[in-house]
C-alpha cells in the first residue's frame, strides 16, 4: 500500500513511518525537513503536495498546529492558529485529496482527548478536535468510490513528556496504542469513526 | 435580567425574544433588521455591539451562518462560511464578551444535532457544531468571575419546515423545547454543557 504520512518528522509521524515502512511504501510530508515540504495551512501547498506524491491508497495526518497558552491572551488572532492548522489544514487534506486518492482509499486524521476532557491553555485544540471529529462523521457519508475517513484520538502521548504537566491525571497513550489506532483506521473497514486510543 | 439575543430577527431568536421579554430586558442584535446591527464574522463589529449594548447578564446566540450544499462543490472557500460564521463568530462573542459581561453571567451558544447525526449537504455545519461544543467545555474551565457557558443543541426546528426534507427520520425540536433548553442554560447553574433539546 502507498501511504502518505503528513507530519512525518514529528514525534507521532516518525514513529508511524518507522513501523509502517517495513510493510508499505511511505511518502513523507512535513513542513520543512525531509520528504515533500508542505504547509498544510495553504490549499495551494496541499494541492502541490498531492501532485508530487502521485497515486496513493491512504493518508495519515499527525500534523495539527494549535495555539497553546493562557486564556487571558486569547483573541481571534491566537485562535486562528488552530483554525488554519489542525482544523482547516486537515479538512483541506480531505477536500483536495479526495480528487487524488485511489478508490477504496482512506483518510486518517488526528484529534485528541481534549475534545471531551478539556485542560487549561488548550481551548484552541479542543475546538479544532471537536470540528474534525464532527467533520469525519459528516464526510464519511459524502465521500464516494469506497473512500473511508476516520479520526484517531490519543491522549497526551508517552513520547511527549514535556506535555505531561498540562494533563494531570491523564494516562499517556503509548506509541503502540497510537500505532494500532491508525492501523485500525487504515487497514480496517470502519468509516466516520473516532478511534479513541 | 438583561439579556442580549444575537440573531434576534431569525426564527429561533424571534421566538425567544417574544417569550423572554415578558420577564426580562432584551437587547436585540441582528445582521440588519432591528436592534443593534452586527456582523458576527467581524470582531470589530462584535466589540462595537458590546459597547452599544452596555452591561448585561446573559448572551444568547441563535445566529450561525454555515454553507449548505453539495459536497462536490465544497472547497476551502465554501467551508469558510461556517468557520467565520457559526464557529468563529460565536467564539468571538465569548472571547470579546467576557470583558463586558456582568459577574455570574452566562453565554448560551447554538449548535445542533448535526454534530453527531450528519446529513448530506451539511458537513460545514457539523464541523462548526463540533468545534463549538468542544470549545464550550474548554471555555467553562477558563472563564472567571462565575461566568458560565453552555451550548443548546436542537434538531431541525419545528418552525423551519423548509429543512425537514434534509433531515429524514429526525423528529423536529419544538419551539417550546428549544426555549426550555435556553432557559436551562441561562437560568440554571450548569456550565460547560451541551444541552440537547
Amino acid at each position: 500500500m502507498r501511504i502518505i504520512i503528513v507530519g512525518a518528522s514529528g514525534t507521532m509521524g516518525t514513529y508511524l513511518t518507522c513501523t509502517l515502512e517495513k510493510e508499505h511504501q511511505i511518502v513523507k510530508v512535513s513542513t520543512t525537513s525531509g520528504g515533500i515540504p508542505t504547509d498544510i495551512t495553504s490549499p495551494e501547498s496541499i494541492e502541490n503536495m498531492y501532485r508530487k506524491a502521485g497515486a496513493f491508497d491512504a493518508l495519515i495526518c499527525t500534523a495539527g498546529p494549535t495555539y497553546v497558552g493562557p486564556w487571558k491572551n486569547m483573541t481571534h488572532r491566537e485562535f486562528q492558529k488552530g483554525l488554519e492548522g489542525k482544523l482547516m489544514g486537515q479538512i483541506n487534506l480531505v477536500l483536495i485529496g479526495q480528487h487524488f486518492i485511489n478508490p477504496n482509499g482512506s483518510f486518517s486524521l488526528i484529534t485528541g482527548g481534549l475534545t471531551r476532557e478539556p485542560q487549561r491553555n488548550f481551548a484552541n485544540a479542543s475546538a479544532a478536535n471537536g470540528a474534525i471529529e464532527a467533520f469525519v462523521r459528516a464526510a464519511a457519508i459524502e465521500l464516494e468510490n469506497g473512500i473511508r475517513i476516520n479520526a484517531v484520538s490519543p491522549n497526551v502521548i508517552e513520547n511527549s513528556p514535556q506535555y505531561f504537566p498540562y494533563f494531570p491525571g491523564e494516562m499517556p497513550t503509548t506509541m503502540k496504542a497510537l500505532e494500532f489506532g491508525f492501523r485500525k483506521s487504515v487497514f480496517g473497514s470502519g468509516t466516520g469513526r473516532v478511534i479513541v486510543v
